[in-house]
């Protein structure tokens, strides 16, 4: 038997998996919270022993490793992240293969997802897409002739910070309207606060936004992408807006990537995506449009949900094993 | 001798060159305006006889084509010219192997351009850049890992068509605020005109627009972008700002496919390109801006002009041998 160990240092949570090389099933899963704060050192303590739960006094073969920053894929050196500190310039894969004795891949999130929707999800029988996540923050990779493509500096995939309204709002990277700043869940939830508190008072009658402070008991602090998009499907028409604007900024983004990369698909994951038909149908008809009328693609939702990472880590272990 | 044969299908204009297979430059050289209105055949008949000229009763050991339009790359089936008639589905490549004997591999200009930049020019030494020409219109070819990337339809690199101002004009392709709306030649031109005829009338003092309907004898139909570009260096605003938009535009097309892709440069030709150094200034200040801090680049001059086509083609000759 040919035992795959595959994790995932995913910023907020950490888990590990095992998996027979031809498995659909894990055999054995464990996830923790990450401490907040909290740094490398800890994450790396509670990563081993999850690690020791899921291995069972078994060996690897060979170890997949999914991480929420910038890694140099080639070198396994964690460059960064960009939520828990000290990983500066960490050899992540010299001291696994160190401490397990197998060989060790490593790259960033964006990518892991890509490929493990590549071999087990949405992008199986597809050579050429771009997975995205829309959740906390809108990023991407890529999957070109059957590989990810990093990029020149292993950079490739920002799709988020595109930029789709020139006269938008600020995005925390400094620039107006990126995709980001209009179809992430935190900047969709802080619209939707500017929004209503610009919104005329009620004057007896049902307003725009009724809904949504209804659902938050008029505390527009805890108001998020979420509750947003619930409120969306209730009918609130403030919500509504919101949700429209990020669904729309996607679609150019979207439209935009397929007249520069012409790719056969993209598919679309990440918490954002769970807000219903209408979302879906606003991007697709503002991709399509954006597009040129010979470009054609397909947006489709990504299958793998939470585990993408972990499967994508799945199959770079097997990769490594070739 | 290794004889190779290049030719340029170019619209306008049809050209074909032989140049030995380590050959910096051309044994010889023809070309002809494409007659207007002109077809299919007659092209096909004009550069029969270009090739005799060029070819001096020598046998050719392999042919490069650059097609200025949609091809099948794969098949060498010419899919239609956006230009001259009858050019829908003419099985180029076999036409050319059956009458000369020789092994063809064919491309679109775009994309043979990036080729011949990167064999014999800006893009020596690079593997992953998008060239990018602007001038009646603006189009691009991938370079990626060091082979022309042209997507799941043979579609890529229509980074013209990339949306950077959604409340922009309308272009061509029925989109608002594309790249090419603002950066292309005529374009430039239309929004000279468009911007001075709102301006207010001269009342004795210099006014912007003033040089550049100097330059056309106040017949605003014969405006071009490169007389906008001129007027632009000789100091009117007016002309400025037109110029300062499609610099604006690229910049924001460049940033965002930095972003999305990561290529080590951006190669520029075409003859908007020929702007002056306040047009690149722009063009890399707002690409730099555009592009995340950390995404790395350059913005460079092609450098084989009007020959990137036919070294090009070269270079399609010479690995059809290979």
């Amino acid at each position: 038997m040919t035992l795959i160990l595959a994790l995932d240092f995913g910023g907020t949570k950490l888990a590990a998996s095992t998996v027979e090389a031809d498995g659909k099933e894990w055999l054995k899963h464990e996830s923790e919270l990450s401490p907040d704060p909290g740094d490398a050192l800890t994450d790396l303590e509670i990563m081993r022993w999850l690690i020791e739960k899921v291995l069972d006094d078994k060996k690897p073969d060979a170890i997949g490793v999914s991480f929420g920053g910038p890694v140099d894929a080639t070198t396994g050196l964690v460059r960064l992240s960009h939520h828990v500190p000290g990983w500066e310039n960490v050899p992540l894969k010299q001291i696994l293969e160190e401490n397990y004795y197998a060989p060790v891949s490593i790259d960033n999130d964006a990518n892991v997802a890509a490929i493990g929707e590549y071999r087990f999800g949405a992008g199986r029988g597809y050579d050429t897409f771009l997975y995205i996540t829309i959740s906390t923050g809108v990023g991407g990779g890529w999957i070109i002739n059957g590989k990810p493509w990093r990029g020149a500096l292993g950079l490739a995939g920002e799709i988020g910070h595109t930029v789709v309204d020139p006269r938008g709002p600020i995005c925390l990277c400094g620039k107006r309207g990126c995709v980001e700043r209009f179809a992430s869940g935190p900047y969709m939830a802080q619209n939707a606060r500017e929004l209503l508190e610009k919104e005329p008072r009620n004057s007896g009658n049902k307003v725009r936004g009724d809904i949504l402070k209804y659902l938050v008991n008029n505390d527009l602090n805890l108001i998020t992408g979420k509750i947003v998009s619930d409120a969306a499907g209730y009918g609130d028409e403030l919500a509504q807006q919101v949700l429209y604007q990020g669904a729309w900024a996607l679609g150019v983004g979207i439209g935009n990537a397929a007249n520069l990369m012409n790719p056969q698909r993209f598919v679309l994951g990440g918490g954002v995506t769970k807000a219903g038909d209408n979302f879906w149908a606003i991007v697709r008809k503002v991709a399509r449009e954006t597009a040129l009328p010979e470009v054609n693609f397909e947006v489709v939702r990504a299958l793998l949900g939470d585990d993408a990472p972990l499967w994508g880590a799945v199959a770079l272990g097997l990769d490594v094993l070739r």
